[in-house]
């Protein structure tokens, strides 16, 4: 049986239309010929390092043992410190900016930190802006090959990572529940920070109706368990694949159809009767 | 010599936006970690169950041998089935809703059929909206690991599958054929489900024009073989890269230019002379 | 220690949206099952033969010893040659149409150039306008996993390579630098075809302000080194990971903010005092 091939997982906000994310595979592959890249997602927003670290967090759990890669760097060429940081099963690697924060929390905390400024280990630039190619890729493919984290550069304080804040909702005096839109997937499904025992513990459940008030707007859902449930128009909400409540349509973009994007406010309210 | 690795090749409709395609990689390269995936496309439509269909047959007899999997689920958490498909040459999972079965029948017909039920190789799952990642990708990649389809789950007679529905030109009494756009590519080329050999019938060959007619206006194509053979704003008719005939321009977008959108009719005919 | 596998980079104008590039990958995967592929990007502009060779050469210095495969093509299916060409390091593999002459020159010309004209390995095709699949991919999958060039087809003179044009900056009497965008990447940022060395040789450095005209309009950018050095709305210059000089803006668009794309017409000139 062949032996299994070491693994980078690699999510950024590149995109696809730059060779940005070939480079960084071609450095990686040159340092580790063997190495085995996923690409989790390119298509973060630019410099949308709350959106980045809420896609990681939402992989994280399904990633192979090995190092993930996750660049969304906006202070790129300043004196935020790029690190690598060992958890249990592998390493992640990205600027300290929070983007690793909340899948390092998932992932059982940080082991150790190292700041990436070991010279030996990067690439010689012709200019600072592009440290996923220069600082980023290296380190993550010198870790997938074996060198060790401590190689990488000078040792840092695990309790000094820059946070990743995760909004929670708020319980408010009526009952209500303030929580927010997480993310827009493509579908238009909207994903929301509230878990769907919030909603039990206020007496709601699969086929009650749920209020749900967005801007000055109150508008009812249905809790369903799979998006052919809903009759046509009909606003749905139902357990996603992560375990969170999600607002949505069959077949047409909740977030279309009521004007949601990533990180609006949406109060919600288990409706105990039908006040249709 | 190296042995030969394991492939599974993927389409589906997650988009490039969100995790959803490296989620699938890392769980079938958790299950299978010798395997190579072979990204088809994912950015068939949201929901386009024929879409899907006809650019899984566009590429099947490409891809080599092993597993395919493809994705294209509105009714995700429903009662449709997912199945795994045996046929000469390796396997196709997916949801039983039409998806495969253009490829099925285009790979020799379904030697065996199996419906995804046996939640020993699916993932548990915090929510049922995300199949592909819970039951079909780990299916998949233990098909190409080398688990016997008939330990998936149960099995079905490959009679019950769902039919893939492509459709066929009409042949009008007029002589003229009744035909519809297929597909729109990425150069907005627009490929007809009219085969050059139904033209050649009818008296058309290469350098012949041809009179098509959409919605209610006629325009005049000519057949030839080169994009480059056009001249500016000349509509062309050529036989595509799969044997089909295609609308296009030189460097411009048919479909653009005509306002063609793929299922739109359009109504062919062989000119025996030039009526210009 | 595990044998380094083949690798080819393969960079086009396919798109993400219909199934091209992952035919192509099969294609090859069958020719050469232990072949690694490095996606460069295959978000090239439709048939744009210079945005593709400038990403190619941005890209080709990172790529690993193997085999490029690049496709942009608008004179598929015309007498326009496919070529394979040997450059120290590895192959290049395309349309001769300029698209591959810069990189070539990169990597230190050609050694060897031979027109793919044996169908021997070739795939039979339906339709002569996807020779990305039928002629190219096969002829880069070949060379990667061991095929001698010379069986490819014709040997022909290294010579007649049909050239790249990548725009030089001109010099006026004024002590102005005439040059364009060559680039415009996800984030605006306008790669210019002048080097700091030439607005050093004028006198400015980081730090200093530069004059930029575009269009009518005249306005100034301050010489940083990070994109967050520059203040709200302020237009920068920095030397780019890629060692040029490029106009930009902190977390904002410079093409956007300036109306810029590639090719357009950018003056230059360094302000020897701040006249602001």
């Amino acid at each position: 049986m062949p032996e299994r091939p070491p693994f980078v997982s690699f999510l950024s906000d590149y995109g696809q239309l730059d060779e940005f994310v070939g480079v960084c595979h071609s450095v990686m592959l040159d340092v580790a010929p063997q190495l085995r890249i996923i690409d989790i997602t390119h298509e973060i927003p630019p410099f949308d390092v709350r959106a980045g670290a809420l896609a990681l967090v939402r992989a994280v759990q399904y990633l192979p043992d090995g190092v993930v890669l996750a660049v969304v760097d906006p202070g790129v060429a300043t004196d935020r410190r790029c690190i690598a940081v060992e958890v249990d099963g592998g390493f992640l690697v990205g600027p300290d900016n929070g983007l690793l924060a909340p899948a390092v929390a998932m992932t059982g905390g940080a082991v150790r930190v190292v700041a990436l400024d070991n010279p030996e280990y990067q690439l010689a630039a012709p200019g600072p802006t592009f440290a996923g190619r220069d600082i980023m890729a290296p380190a993550a493919a010198h870790l997938a090959g074996g060198v060790p984290i401590g190689a990488l550069g000078t040792e840092a304080d695990p309790a000094g990572l820059t946070p990743g804040l995760v909004p929670l909702p708020q319980e408010r005096d009526d009952g209500t529940l303030s929580g927010e839109v997480l993310w827009v997937d493509r579908f238009g499904n909207c994903q929301l920070n509230i878990a769907p025992e919030q909603l039990a513990e206020r007496g709601a459940g699969p086929g009650a109706f749920v209020g749900v008030a967005i801007g000055g707007e109150e508008r009812r859902a249905r809790w369903v368990t799979a998006f052919a449930d809903a009759k046509p128009s009909e606003l749905i909400l139902l357990v996603d694949a992560y375990g969170m409540c999600s607002l949505a349509f069959d077949r047409r973009s909740a977030a279309s159809e009521l004007k949601l994007r990533s990180g609006q406010a949406v109060r919600i309210v288990a409706l105990t009767e039908d006040r249709s």
